[in-house]
C-alpha cells in the first residue's frame, strides 16, 4: 500500500479524477496534497458517507471538528496581534463574525470548495444542507493541518483565506443590531422581550454590566459588556443564537 | 531597554521577586521565560489592572482569550488523534469537559498558579472571582504560546497538563445527567420542562435527532445526537448553560 502510494507519488499514477482533485487542491493551497485520502474525506458530506469495516461512518465531521478548532485558534492569534489595543470583547466578537457559518459558507464558494463536495442529493434535508460548504471549509482546514502541519496551515489561512477574501474593515463596521432583530422577531411571534440588568462589577471608571434577556418572562440568555448598550447587544446576540433567528 | 534585558538575561540582574517568578515559571513549563512581562501580565487579574499611557487597561483578559483558543485547539487535536474511531459528538463533549471553567480552575491549583495570580481583594466580587484561577490558566497558556511558540506550547499542554494531571478515563465516565439536573432545577423554581423532537435526519441506521428544550413553553435550547437520549442530553446541557445552573 505504501509502495503503491510511493510509486504514484513519483510516477503520477493517479486516476484522471484523482489528478483533477490534486490539481484543485494545489490551486487552493499552493501545494499538492501528500495524503489525498484526507482531502477526499474532507469533501465527503455525511449524506454520502460509507461505513468502514468497523461500522464507523467515515464522513467529514471529525475533520470539521478539528478544522473548526484550528481555524478558531489561528483567527484568534491573527486578531490578537493585529489589534494590540483592543479588548477581548472586541476580539471575540470579530472572531465570531469571521468564523460564522454564513461567513465560512461564502468563503468556501469563493475558493471553489462548493465544486468539490460530494453529497447524496436523495438524502438532502434543509437542516443538514444549509451550511454544507461552510462545514466542508472547516473539514478542508482540518485536512490541510493534518497533511502539512501547523505552520503551513497558519500561512494558508492568513494569506489565502483571510487576507485574500475577507474585508476586515467591513466585518468590523458591520454591526448587526441584535437588539432590534430580537425585538422585531418577538413582535412577529406575539412574545414580549425585556432586558434586565442583573449585575454590575468593577470600579466607577471600568464598570462591567451583566444583562439578561427575558422572553415572555423566561430568561433565555445573558450578556456582558463595559457599557449597558454593549451588554444588551451581547445578550441579544446570544438570544438570537438560542432562538435560531 | 533591549540592552537591559540582554544584560539581565546573562547576568541574572533581576529583582529577587522577579527571580522567584522566573523560577516558578521554569518549574511549571520546564523553561525560563524569554519575556517575563508576558507572564506578569498573565497573572494580572482585571481587579489589579492599571491603565497604560493610552488609557488601555492591561490585564490578563486578552491573553485569556488567546490561551482559550490555543488550549481548545490543542485539546481538539489530542483527542482527534487519541480516539480515531470516535465521532465528533464524543470528541466535542470530552473537550468541553477538559476545558470547562471548573476543570481549568482545578488544574491551575494543581500546578500552583493560584499562588502567582495578583488581584485586588478590595474589588473582589463573587462573579469575577469564581474562576480567577481557571482564567489565569488560560492566560498563562497564552503567554507560553507567545513566548515559546506553538510546538513548545503543544508539548507543554499535552505532557505537563493533560498527561500529568487529568484522568481521561474518569472524565469520559463522568457522565453528568443534565436532563435530571434541569428537571430538578425547574421543579425547585416552579417551572415546567418539556423535551420536543423537531427533526430527524439521515438513514435508518444512522439517524440524527434534533430535540428542543421548552421551559414553561418557551424554547431555550436545542441539541443533536445519534440517539434520542443523546440529543436530549445535549439539549439539556445547553439549557443548563443558558440558565447558569
Amino acid at each position: 500500500m505504501i509502495l503503491i502510494q510511493f510509486l504514484r507519488h513519483f510516477f503520477g499514477n493517479y486516476s484522471p479524477k484523482d489528478q483533477k482533485l490534486i490539481a484543485a487542491i494545489k490551486q487552493i493551497t499552493g501545494k499538492k496534497p501528500s495524503n489525498l485520502n484526507l482531502f477526499k474525506l474532507a469533501f465527503a458530506h455525511t449524506s454520502s458517507a460509507k461505513e468502514n469495516f468497523e461500522g464507523f461512518k467515515e464522513s467529514n465531521e471529525r475533520l470539521e471538528y478539528l478544522g473548526d478548532a484550528v481555524l478558531g485558534m489561528i483567527v484568534a492569534e491573527y486578531l490578537f496581534k493585529r489589534f494590540p489595543y483592543k479588548d477581548e470583547g472586541f476580539l471575540t466578537e470579530i472572531r465570531s463574525r469571521i468564523v460564522s457559518r454564513e461567513s465560512l459558507n461564502q468563503l468556501a464558494r469563493k475558493i471553489g470548495l462548493d465544486k468539490l463536495v460530494v453529497y447524496d442529493t436523495k438524502r438532502k434535508t434543509a437542516l443538514s444542507f444549509k451550511y454544507v460548504y461552510g462545514d466542508a471549509m472547516e473539514a478542508f482546514i482540518g485536512a490541510v493541518f493534518l497533511d502539512k502541519g501547523f505552520k503551513f496551515c497558519r500561512t494558508f489561512i492568513i494569506k489565502n483565506l483571510l487576507d485574500a477574501h475577507l474585508d476586515l474593515n467591513q466585518i468590523i463596521s458591520n454591526d448587526t443590531n441584535y437588539k432590534s432583530k430580537l425585538i422585531e422577531w418577538a413582535q412577529r411571534n406575539g412574545k414580549t422581550v425585556r432586558f434586565e440588568m442583573v449585575d454590575e462589577k468593577g470600579s466607577q471608571h471600568q464598570k462591567q454590566f451583566k444583562i439578561q434577556v427575558l422572553l415572555s418572562n423566561e430568561i433565555i440568555s445573558s450578556g456582558l459588556g463595559f457599557s449597558k448598550k454593549n451588554a444588551e447587544q451581547d445578550a441579544a446576540r446570544k438570544a438570537c443564537e438560542v432562538l435560531s433567528i
